[in-house]
């Protein structure tokens, strides 16, 4: 749609579009498209996992995983995922299903106890975190709990603005770290450059305890044939002496089972052996049948990535319907980008009309994230991003669902252009 | 072995047994005795479990369980344990695999964010916690390493000393909290009598973020065939509108799997929906297909007692054994209670004596738990508590462990009374 139309265009199309979304209301729509969760046909890729082990199986390993012990998860899995990330077995833990929480716990236990004998977050008045936006809005919520200030960071084509990260942590020790989503980023799919991640493993933050929270949530979650390639980042801070710079977070969440996979931490070797120690108190121990299951199933990282394409060959029309009637329909109003991989498209709707977007969907039947929730405490300074999550409803709905946000978008914003 | 011995007498029994030691040393053992383990024989009365769920199963329930959501657990599994622990639906967290885990993150979020509305412990300068001794290492761990002060209270037959509780927490509002294993506690295996609960079901502490941790680890873990009844502690204090006392954890790690079962924590609809509240922000939610299988396996509480008495007839004969060494050969030197149920026996040696006989059953190649381990930081101000964890030995081990264990109490009785 043009934003060059008369008044009287504008009108005539406004009414159009209303007269369209109350078709679809009629219909008694009741779609959801809020979260970014696999979809049936996904999910069953994986059933196999649910076969690996029986009353038959002799489980044995380093020890009977049936019985307490083994903090950092299973040699036969940490194996795959060292692999997979590049890692070294001192480098990985291998934990229960939820990188979320991997992630929460870190950064609860640097609150508390400090990070490699700094002074406890906690006792260190008012800190601050950045936040590179539009992100992910569980990230958001974790560093809001803590009540650390979040600062913006604008994402861009090379993946955050890297000038301003550097300014920032140069000179305030209050800033104690940075999340980040750095291949096929959510919300906008972006893959961070050889160069942003290089100057993030370069990174020297007054903050001793600064440390990078990199979520590698999409890091084989691919909608393409030939794939992206991160430059390794826990590698590249190695070249530098900068190791302790980043934590690595990462699950199968998205490759196996979002209620019943495995999630790991990693990073350098005095980092991992710090958290290990801490998680001895906290915890017997993950769960180390549904490791073993896991290690049987995914195999390697070759089977892992066939995995994968099988996952990409569900998504990927999905992901294309979506941009199909993106660019059929709000072409000239909206932007977004269309993602090599991840789960989400970003769109960015002229400013002001994201949350009216969602409201006039809602109304009609289909729930979108509410608007704001890509931004830290769910404040978009412009009321313009919102995220789409096409993997979970099959494609027919997808489709409605995706028309019935394009005449939300349309008549959120001829209604604020004519009023 | 009886203490009025004369000099000589004494000299002549400890050459003896200083040979019987050698002889133990010779053999090169190489046995633990140091955890509270189930043993194989325990582990594969599960087996069937790994049955529960396979590529065939279609896995439905109020939801997909492969995918995203529930923070609380399912309510397959829940509805077991409201009934075998008598509680609604809205005073229970099903969770992962590890009851320490959720007792640590209890204690944490109110270090963190406080407890209903009060002041995060964090912020309240030094607090203090009473810890029933001797009790589980693991708990002591746990707030020791939160910086909280413990407070030994003496154990009783009826279960703690309540009038010493009762004192204590009346008029200091700095103690926030106390560990209890209320049934067959670790180590001893006493059973909190009625009155005991009910009086812990009334406590009102100074501290109004007062909470008993309530750790029932062995609720249904009988080692006789009537068992013993535990009075409910959230029942009594509903009864005084003082629901909000207790939190109270349990796992199946010693029903189903140490590695691989799954925990619980329930209390008062309030305090419980605080939790789940910061829980939500904490994690994506529990591996809910390890849920399915557990409520496909344990089906009820009926089929859960069945499986309990198949663990008893496995444990039985081996606390038998432990028992009868002890009274063949420490009667009149060493005191223990043969305990009605749990995983220990809890051994009352001479004071001053305790480290000394691990030492010496340690270089003779049997490892039991560390003395001290039975009090906070590690210091039994007696030298004299140990814990014999008879569960994981095939029985013929055990019985040459406790040998040994007997011969290095005599010696370091003897060494002590002869220097």
């Amino acid at each position: 749609m043009n934003k060059r139309l008369t008044s009287e265009e504008k009108t005539a199309i406004l009414a159009t579009e209303r007269e369209r979304l109350a078709r679809y209301k009629a219909m008694g729509l009741k779609l959801d498209m809020s979260r970014g969760k696999p979809c049936s046909e996904q999910l069953d890729l994986s059933m196999g996992l649910f076969d690996q082990i029986t009353s038959n199986t002799e489980i044995k390993g380093v020890q009977d995983y049936r019985n307490y012990g083994i903090t950092d998860g299973i040699p036969e899995l940490k194996r795959i995922f060292q692999e997979l990330i590049n890692v070294d077995e001192n480098e990985l833990i291998v934990a229960g299903n939820s990188s979320l929480n991997l992630m929460y716990d870190t950064l609860q236990r640097a609150m508390q106890f400090g990070v490699c004998g700094g002074e406890p977050f906690n006792k260190q008045g008012k800190i601050k975190w950045l936040c590179p936006v539009p992100g992910y809005d569980r990230h958001f919520s974790v560093t809001e709990v803590f009540g650390i200030e979040m600062i913006n960071v604008p994402i861009n084509p090379e993946g955050v603005d890297m000038d301003e990260v550097e300014r920032l942590v140069k000179d305030d020790d209050t800033i104690k770290g940075m999340w980040c989503v750095p291949k096929y980023s959510n919300p906008q799919g972006i893959v961070y450059s050889e160069n942003t991640v290089k100057r993030l493993a370069a990174l020297k933050p007054k903050a001793k305890d600064f440390r990078i929270y990199w979520d590698d949530a999409y890091m084989v979650h691919t909608l393409t044939d030939e794939g992206d390639t991160l430059t390794d980042i826990l590698a590249e801070a190695k070249k530098l002496g900068n190791e302790d710079i980043v934590y690595m977070f990462g699950s199968t969440s998205k490759i196996t089972f979002a209620g019943a996979g495995v999630a790991f931490i990693a990073g350098s070797a005095k980092n991992i052996s710090e958290i290990k120690a801490r998680m001895f108190i906290q915890t017997i121990g993950p769960n180390k049948i549904n490791q073993l299951a896991h290690a049987l199933f995914l195999k390697d990282t070759k089977n892992i990535a066939a995995l994968m394409r099988a996952h990409k060959d569900i998504l990927k029309p999905k992901f294309d319907a979506v941009i199909e009637i993106l660019e059929e329909e709000l072409s000239g109003l909206a932007s977004w980008i269309n993602p090599r991989g991840g789960y989400f498209i970003s769109c960015e709707l002229p400013s002001g009309t994201a949350a009216k977007t969602v409201a006039l969907a809602k109304d009609a039947g289909v729930i979108f994230t509410p608007a704001g929730s890509t931004y830290p405490y769910k404040k978009d300074p412009s009321d313009s991003n919102l995220r789409i999550a096409p993997t979970l409803p099959p494609i027919d709905e997808l489709k409605t669902a995706m028309r019935v946000f394009c005449a939300a978008a349309k008549i959120a914003y001829l209604e604020k252009e004519l009023t």
